[in-house]
């Protein structure tokens, strides 16, 4: 297996007003392939805990619940109890829309964030617009190779090469290119470190990522990114290459600890997006069926 | 085809701490099963909007969207934009946990109420323990018998049994049994109407369906229940039924009008609920793939 | 007396740190002037509801209310209630900070907007920094010479002149001064003019309230500003007026159609913002006592 | 000066169906009695910080504060920011609305709590029936005999004794009794002691202050009772008498340290409570001036 570092430039590729861009990619013959995989049904959720407890970057606020309860008076011993929730869409496992990150004025497919996204969320290319997710995953461990990562650090081409040689499907078959770096299990066991940083994907990375036309990108940081960046290097050079260039979506936060430590590298993979109406980013509690 | 009215109580079918009722009975096999079903890989979403125009009954808040920008300062055109949600749990297209409803002082499989239900949600049988929901889905649309429906106009075992009559699977074989009444469509076309009461299920009806032992329900309607009531019957006859007696979740706002103008009846269901910690519900934005 | 159209530019007028703007001129002498004021005792709430039914614009969400209650499960009849609200600090009746509006890159006394506001609030000029407004209030009633006022209709300095005329102290007497138009009322009585627009403030309406050096300005309407604009004046030439360049704080949705209806003009003005840290703008209760 | 234990029951002391307690007792003669009391002009702020870094209790979500920003793309340099906040009202410096806490099933004025408070708020006694509070305040700093106050430890009536024999004016001339134990500014300075309990007011402390048949009671304290809670004493006595029996509006977690190190004994006390629309309690920031 060798690095293909073909540059996908997708604006354009589906038409001057796609806004869903890779997502594309996911055919009804893709999602029939992909749900053709699995033999044993047995399926590892990759979401985190949305609460209290649940992933959230200190510069946002903690995710809200809050339960009513409401007893029938008529009735003593009857009555009903409901919650309400509050959170930040880039808070928890979640998926970032093509709207959320713009760069020298533009978003995927080149259109104007001043026209993109106003006060009301995204006039374009909005979360809602994503749809199911329905493909073929592959896991890629890297830790097997380096562990623990530790903030700042980047993933390498290299590593990922190796992470698919033992992978039991080529990258180039798979639609979720999920990247297993052991760190979204630190938010509850070393929450200090957790939040000195994070590691990310290096330049390299991005492009052997790129090379193989995903429909979605998956990793179990907050950010993708190497934090704190890395010197010469833009800070959100992944999210410039993935969300702005190819109109790949980016799934954050990922719980991928389960499936990795069951050797598992292939699967059925399945979200679904909140239709959020104008969102630019949705919770996300995605599983992988075996 | 018969109505069979066999009664179900399932608390202590799987043991005297189950969490999860009738899901349970989603083992591998029902699942690698329902992924064998799709022919053409169409997927049809279920879900409604989330967001200011979402559904939201009048006793509850509207719900909260608002996006945050930030401009890079030392970058000009470079940017980003979140947003922050604030629902509640039992609005929009969502799946009612099994602590929702009390009757009697007790929840499904006998948890005492008090026990189960706090200041912080729910203890026991939180919607956080009911994981991916993956099954056969059967989609039973009376509205072929009967349409316009009317607020307080009760589904009957006929009906539901004409419907049956008219899928291309049997109700037996399927996991999650869909009743659609044509309502869901209202809220965005006769607020006035849809707001004024509901049609639900009969007392026949419940039975009809409970008979087949099904994993989850679902519905095209905000309460399962006949509004106004139906006199001489309890008015949370169906959630007494399906969630405290037989542990059976129940997916209400469902949008059925795609699939059943389709002419689709069966196919592969999924919803993926959140894993809000100690939740009583959850939104969803279930898929019919077919 | 005469129409004063002297312009104050009160950038620098307190130092080049300062971020309390006319607040400044509450002295405590200008405080106990004020205390002495009232004979009776009597009080008037100038503040709106805060609610579901609150005053908010279309453009932002609805006020949130949640109750939540716990009874005491050891003692039946034991329990106690609590609730949440979430708002926007710019709905209800409010007080604009100084860091809201900004023009030419800068906030009040010339700190450059990028620096004053970030993505955690108002790094310079927070509401939290304005403290306790006590002062002397003058209500002046324009309703008397025109009434109704509608949508982009403008408030002439020469109504604000009779207005004063028609008072029992001189407005330089004054601290606070409020303009009445009765528009506040519509909210409830006629949602649809309500939300068609709003009269507000014409430019030689604003040099007349400027030329007074008041410490705040308030006023019953949302914007001060009319709307639709008025052609040919920026439509937020009010704010650029008195937040911006004079560091004078507004006021807006006041109540003052009871004082007004009493034939009251003048008392001791209170208004207690929250200290909400880097806020915004912050909800208002103010008093008028004579 | 003596203890005076006279009980004082105000079930139908204002008739049967008043909703107002001891705030009957600022009569229009007792405001302007309080606004004359100020010498100087001086004036202190009582309230706590509304934010992120605000008061709540570990049981409770911390607030939500949320900036908002929108350039005007057709201006360049010239926009605006608001912000959202979300909180509970028993968070922060508060008052307790009077259908806060039910004992045998009735809260103040014999109100069945079933009728009192519903999903909605308080259907009686809600917090906008409040209104302004202005009157004669009185600061006990009980902390000269004793400090530090630990959790569990309660005031006594000695205490209070001492307290008012060196303050300037009379406990009977007040309308607002406010206690300092110097617990507020723990939250900042030492979170760990401030979570782990709290001094209150004892029995004795209780009845002492109830004596002088207050408008209102107001601490330095989350919850005016002592956590852990005496034994053999109601964990909730000092609620059960003031808010229950006696209809006085407890304000918590005032910030004292200000005026007690000024040597402030008592001055005019203004407090502003959100008319919150059926509220069970207001966020405040009452000033005491002198």
């Amino acid at each position: 297996m060798s690095v293909d570092v073909v540059r996908h430039d997708n604006w354009g590729r589906w038409g001057p007003l796609d806004e869903r861009g890779t997502l594309n990619l996911l055919t009804p013959e893709r999602v029939t392939a992909a749900l053709g995989r699995p033999r044993s049904g047995r399926t590892f959720s990759l979401g985190t805990t949305i609460g209290k407890r649940g992933i959230v970057s200190p510069s946002r606020n903690p995710t809200w619940h809050v339960t009513t309860t409401v007893e029938d008076p008529s009735t003593p011993g009857n009555g009903r109890a409901e919650d309400i929730v509050a959170f930040h869409t880039h808070a928890h496992t979640h998926i970032d829309g093509l709207a959320h990150s713009w760069f020298d004025g533009k978003i995927y497919n080149g259109f104007p964030a001043e026209r993109a996204v106003g006060r009301g969320g995204s006039n374009l290319a909005g979360v809602e617009k994503y749809g199911p997710i329905i493909g073929t995953g592959l896991l890629l461990d890297v830790t097997i190779d380096r562990a623990p990562f530790g903030p700042g650090e980047r993933v390498t081409a290299r590593e990922l090469d190796n992470a698919a040689s033992r992978a039991d499907i080529d990258p180039a078959d798979a639609d979720v290119l999920m990247i297993r770096v052991g760190w979204t299990e630190l938010y509850w066991t070393d929450r200090r470190l957790y939040e000195s940083g994070s590691p990310g994907l290096g330049p390299d990375a991005v492009e052997w990522l790129a090379g193989y036309d995903p429909a979605v990108i998956g990793m179990d940081t907050a950010a993708i990114e190497p934090l704190p960046p890395t010197k010469g290097v833009h800070p959100l050079a992944a999210h410039r290459r993935f969300l702005h260039e190819l109109g790949t979506p980016l799934i954050e936060s990922l719980a991928l600890a389960e499936p990795a430590e069951a050797g598992v590298s292939s699967g059925l993979f399945i979200a679904l997006p909140l239709p959020i109406d104008r969102g630019l980013g949705s919770p996300l509690a995605p599983v992988l069926v075996v």
